[in-house]
């Protein structure tokens, strides 16, 4: 069993990096702050005698060499950048967690036959330079690394550049590193375990995500001379499909989820009919046949009620995930290790994307979820229980000993 | 008759102080623009052998004597403030209409027995300075100067300082100045006259307004890991309540209007369910009874969604400006001119606030209204016709003669 304390301990010093006033962390992607956190993480993971790989991208691979190092490694990992007004526990968890099941190791002095890695992937949050999970994406060749290096922060400084700048830009081929198998613990993000009473969430799969931008266009015109009869206004047509977009999640049970979560009204003034209305829309679903088919819905809703209104509506999508299975073997690892422990667990989907999505079109991959306070996270406020923290990478020691071999 | 081309040149005229590129006028209240402006219209008045008197909130009365100047003067006016992206137009219109009518008169050589003064009110518009209809407020003790002495722009300027350094800052005392009748000609700001064909609008009364600020609560959440069930998302509440705002209206029939012009979403990122949604309600009624009917209306609907999903709503009242008709005798000369003038005409009501609605409460008052291209106003493609601009002129000629009497 892992040392839970010396866990604990660890997530609460990697949070004085960055630490907000109240009480989360903002350590942005490829800043000092992200630089002095990695600088911290490296610095245990050498002296738990791992070895230190980074790679062109910026990701860090630490290494527990096993008896036979021709095996390709039993990896675990996540990401150590948080949103501007994160918490603790987003990606610190995955990785500590995977630093504490090698100083548990150690401890207790257990070989394994396969190497057991460590990985830190860059920029999983996305909020200073966009896409998202960049690091594991570049790895899984989702996109190409000359994409990644040229993305911008809001000050126009590059990927490359920031990478440079805090002396995290490696040798090695993002991608030209084998892996075993891939495991990742994470706070579950959201209120299902909670609800349910569990300790372990046996992740099945990641839902599928597409992302639109959606646009109503109508005419401007002034709030009191113009008849109700006679007005085209874009906020009544968008105000139908935004209810629209959560209906369309419903007919698409048990997975389906639909969101609105950003809204832009023209002019936006008081006394002004809205003349153009623009939103983003956020479906997901637990298969591609899924998200196409809430795709193909929420496209005829937005045609039936052009038609019905007379006002054009554009749906672009911006950005699509695939749905992810993971594979039987971790899955059933993970499963097997939450009942050999005896903790109350459950099956679950990830509604959100992880690092592990990438990881899966690689090698067999799965993920282990406890429960995280009102299923809040991306929050100052995210919290969880010292009990969960350790039971999770109790879980994943033992559900990687599975695959790496004693 | 009036002289047609005379007014459209004046007018085009003083739409080349504050002139945008796209043709339209950026004229803000108390700017060096807008003394330019007034400076224009006193110098046109003098001309025309007027006396100018300014009050302390920088009215201007401009006075043609009549045979007995004890008698009080028969007024029309507007302003000339716009918008910040406004027309040439809208206010600008009502003043320079009551200077063609005294044009006219000099050059017929008529004399009338009570005066006939043109007015143009401060800030109108309200862009610059809150409340709006500033000037005809303070001259009709709506509100006091102290209060509209205080307000500020965004940069902290006031409108006594901006007042003194334009030097439109009078000696007369807002309201000491008897007021026999008053009349306003006005574009429509709406598409019903065009949408009728009519020349000429005889205008009965002004909308009651009543704008209210709606703030629904949720709870912040990631749109991927939230089940359906387990969500508290505010704009799907708040958009619910978008489309009761326009339902209510139309319970309200004929003339109640409702408008959600602006929406704020908090935090307003693609993949967090909105925790806040903060919206304005825009109602208008022909009668203070009907706005009391719609406010419950609305109240009520709010309370029932709030009662059914859970969420709070909050509905504050932030403004409120009564219903107002206009006096039969000032009405019926309007008609009884466009009768006699041989224009197509037809009753309306004034869905949007106005200086002469604060007149009416000081003197027996009416509106003329002239149709504008596709009832387009507050934009700078506000448009109207020569021959509606003249026929509006005319039908204001004839009313106030017939009240000021040859
Ligand atoms: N884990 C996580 O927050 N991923 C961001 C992408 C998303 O799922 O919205
Ligand atoms: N005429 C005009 O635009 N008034 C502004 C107040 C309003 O009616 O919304």
């Amino acid at each position: 069993r892992v040392n839970g304390e010396r866990l604990w301990a660890s997530l609460m010093e990697l949070a004085q990096i960055g630490a907000t006033p109240k009480g989360g962390v903002c350590r942005l992607a490829l800043t000092d702050l992200d630089r002095q956190g990695r600088d911290l993480v490296t610095r245990w993971a050498r002296e738990a005698g791992m070895g230190v790989t980074i790679d062109k991208i910026g990701n860090g691979f630490m290494r527990r060499a096993g008896r036979n190092n021709q095996l390709p490694p039993i990896m675990t990992g996540s990401h150590i950048d948080t949103q501007p007004t994160g918490g603790k526990f987003d990606g610190n968890y995955g990785v500590l967690a995977g630093i504490e099941v090698v100083r548990t190791l150690n401890a207790h002095g257990i070989e394994t036959e396969a190497p057991i890695e460590v990985a830190f992937w860059t920029n999983e949050e996305g909020s200073r330079f966009v896409p998202v999970m960049m690091g594991s994406g570049v790895f899984a060749k989702a996109f190409t690394l000359e994409h990644a290096y040229a993305a911008t922060d809001t000050e126009g400084r590059t990927v490359r550049g920031e990478l440079e700048r805090i002396g995290y830009i490696g040798e090695q081929e993002p991608g030209e590193h084998p892996i075993g198998a891939y495991f990742e613990t994470h706070i579950e993000q959201g209120p299902v375990l909670e609800d349910n009473d569990k300790t372990i969430g046996v992740v099945s799969g990641v839902l599928g995500i597409r992302w639109y931008d959606c646009t109503v266009t109508g005419m401007e015109a002034h709030a009191g001379p113009t008849p109700m009869a006679l007005r085209k206004d874009a906020l009544q047509v968008a105000s139908q499909l935004m209810q629209e977009v959560v209906a369309c999640a419903r007919r698409h049970r048990p997975h389906g989820r639909g969101t609105v979560g950003m809204v832009q009204v023209h002019p936006n003034s008081r006394n002004v009919i809205p003349g153009r209305v623009k939103f983003s829309i956020d479906l997901r679903n637990a298969t591609c046949a899924d998200c196409d088919s809430m795709d193909q819905d929420i496209r005829a809703v937005a045609a039936r009620l052009s038609a019905e209104t007379g006002l054009p509506i554009g749906i672009d999508l911006v950005s699509s995930y695939p749905a992810q299975c993971f594979h039987s073997d971790c899955v059933d690892a993970v499963r097997r290790a939450a009942a050999k422990l005896g903790y109350p667990h459950m099956p679950v989907v990830s509604g959100a994307g992880h690092d592990a999505v990438y990881m899966a079109r690689l090698a067999p991959a799965g993920m282990v979820f406890i429960p995280c306070k009102d299923g809040i996270s991306h929050n100052e406020i995210e919290d969880a229980k010292p009990e969960h923290i350790t039971a999770g990478c109790n879980v994943l020691l033992h559900a990687m000993l599975e695959r790496a071999r004693v």
